[in-house]
């Protein structure tokens, strides 16, 4: 008998209709004799539909206040799950995050957990009733709600199975788990069975937007087993494990990532002198503006060129500030350069086999891709090319590196 | 400085524009000095909202997560109107029922309220904070939600008032204040200044809807001062007091209720003997039938006539009942008649005023008006009439004594 956390997004409890299938769900996994707590989401649309009567009062609300407002979706749909479980013969008690005191900081609408109090729902899975919990939200040690921030109802999930001990904690979404790459533009693009923690973790940050980052973090540090699966269809899904639990023959390469919303950014010219760097950027990080790919190389002249990359939407104040700079410390020009794609290979095997970088430098330039920046790190290497390659570039890695249906069932 | 416990029902925070006016009433009031608890009800049609969604799932949801489900009713409000609030400059704070820990009993969906634990609100107020608590809700022993049932906002209020101490508790409707009759039927029906709260809760039994009659049970109970008053309008309303602090000139009556969603039943040719009424009403209650009055003839034959009152809805019900009871005890006859209504004087003067029946009886003679029934307790005399002649006979009774707005100028 296993102890299993399972949480469900806005989507899979959208409507009275898909609580009852979520309610079918759980009926069904515990026929298996399984303990389940499940963790639930306000239905979607709830969440904004309560922020709008807030912004319609003040357009920046008290975060304490906001919380107590918000909090109230995911209490709708754990009451409204519980009577759904009912309704099946099902013993289930729903609660809030304040009432199995999942005790967080005082930051309000991005708090952190520190603590959860694990024996009320003991007590109330001895006595054979599924628990029911209010994801997104906990209380701070002066007894005031609290929100987790976007994704947090993973987060809580993942909180819940570490404070539980729980054998699993399993995530359920509107996709089948994770892909070696996205579906939409590689067709054969295949249902990873396993991932490492380290790969989801390159592969959330890369824009695969299957699992919140911080959830896949906190289930890292805790050793929870973590698995994606839909809320639709039956399967298994993806299971996220500890890197030592995967197979001796495990792919070097696990997926590919790409991300089409950055702005490359260059200062070229820029005197090759010490703290040039931080001139540079600092403005940009001091305005709140989040830089991702950083190069700079050595040349000759006694100058050098820094290319970064920033989200598009802030690649004109981006310019702006380092125009500026680039004036201050005698660069010689900027340029921005809106039409970059990054794509990724994500793999822990990477650490062990060499020449992936020049099979994937090989590929691109048999497609007479251009490469415009290169980076690596020890499982991903990631390269910034034209925005109109994209799908080219992906779809002929996932092709070269064997990711495909066809290829694993060949292989 | 005073302390003063403020309730907004539903219609009266039913839209955000509502919660904003709700707000202007508060600064307004706080500008005295005044230290201030506001307690308030969901926006109106949300609490039906969500036991629509309820009732989707399950016709009859368990009570306890029922309470988890409509108590984010007033959460709601409560974060609102603190946004509100500190839009205009105000401290406030909001807080749900389990929060300030208005404690009561397990008895979900009806809970009574055991104690309050004021010590958090009186924090709130030294600093302060205007505190903005959720009616209609409270915690048990073991944390689960409760809620108090219809009406429970007052309740709260009340209560809240109570454990505080406070120096008023002013509830705000749709309505200036208690009238002497109902003012659609009675031109110049009178607001009244003061009104015992005796004569309170037989206003509130006989139909007046202004408050909850276990409101009123409860700030009589504790000597809260209670005053009824308009959200909509700038007006000192009805102050609900002790009887001793009315003044030496009372009037006798204080005012005139009615109702006409009663139907009368009578059971004719009863045989005289000890248990017959037993026998009559027994069943009617057994089914949960609310019976109102009641009365029994004695006659000179052996037999007697027993006649009741029943909410409307249930006469069809109750005619069945008493028909097959009438059979077994052997009585001549079962009479339902839809078409009474009745009349009720209510004052605390009548206590020390001989003749106010037989005025009341001689006015209503005057117009032709049958009496079919009259039940008299101390401070209050009901008649049942023809439906047809309420208009009048309040009318009529409403000039005779003395109640209107003319009459009190020139008194």
């Amino acid at each position: 008998m296993a102890l299993i956390v399972k949480k469900f997004g806005g989507t899979s409890v959208g409507s009275v209709e898909r609580i009852e299938a979520v309610a079918d769900k759980i009926i069904a996994s515990r026929s298996n004799g399984d303990d389940i707590v499940v963790v639930v989401s306000a239905m979607s649309g709830e969440t904004n539909r309560l922020i709008a009567l807030a912004e319609k009062i003040q357009e920046q609300p008290s975060p304490r206040e906001l919380d107590v407002l918000v909090s109230t979706g995911e209490q709708v749909t754990v009451a409204l799950l519980a009577m759904a479980l009912h309704k099946r013969g099902c013993g289930a008690r729903s609660f809030t995050g304040s009432q199995v005191r999942i005790l967080t900081d005082s930051a309000h609408t991005r708090a952190r957990i520190q603590e959860i109090d694990s024996q009320r729902i003991k007590d109330e899975l001895d006595q054979g009733h599924v628990v029911v919990v209010a994801g997104f939200q906990g209380v701070d040690g002066d007894g005031n709600i609290t929100t987790l921030g976007r994704g947090g109802s993973d987060t809580s999930a993942v909180a819940l199975a570490a404070a539980l001990d729980a054998d699993e904690c399993q995530i359920y979404t509107d996709v089948k788990g994770v892909y070696t790459t996205d579906p939409r533009v590689v067709e054969d693009a295949r249902l990873l069975r396993t991932i490492t923690f380290e790969e989801m973790l390159e592969l959330a940050s890369l824009g695969a937007k299957v699992l919140q980052i911080r959830s896949v973090e906190f289930a890292g540090k805790y050793k929870v087993p973590l698995r994606v699966l839909s809320s639709f269809e039956d399967d298994p899904g993806t299971l996220i494990t500890l890197e030592d639990n995967t197979e001796m023959e495990a792919p070097i390469i696990s997926g590919i990532a790409f991300t089409r919303d950055e702005a490359k950014v260059t200062v070229s010219g820029v005197p090759d002198v010490p703290g040039v760097a931080y001139q540079v950027l600092g403005p940009v990080s001091d305005a709140g503006i989040e830089v991702d790919v950083i190069v700079q190389n050595v040349s000759a002249d006694g100058t050098t060129d820094i290319t970064f990359t920033v989200k598009r939407q802030d690649s004109e104040q981006t310019r702006k500030l380092v125009t500026a700079v680039a004036q201050q410390v005698g660069a010689r020009d900027v340029s921005v350069d809106n039409r970059i794609a990054k794509v990724s290979l994500v793999g822990v095997g990477m650490r062990s086999h060499a020449g992936i970088a020049s099979q994937m430098f090989k590929t691109l330039a048999d497609e007479s891709i251009n490469i415009q920046i290169i980076t690596t790190s020890e499982i991903k290497i990631s390269v910034v090319i034209e925005e109109k390659y994209l799908e080219l570039a992906v779809r002929s890695l996932h092709s070269a590196f064997g990711l495909g249906e066809e290829t694993a069932l060949a292989g």
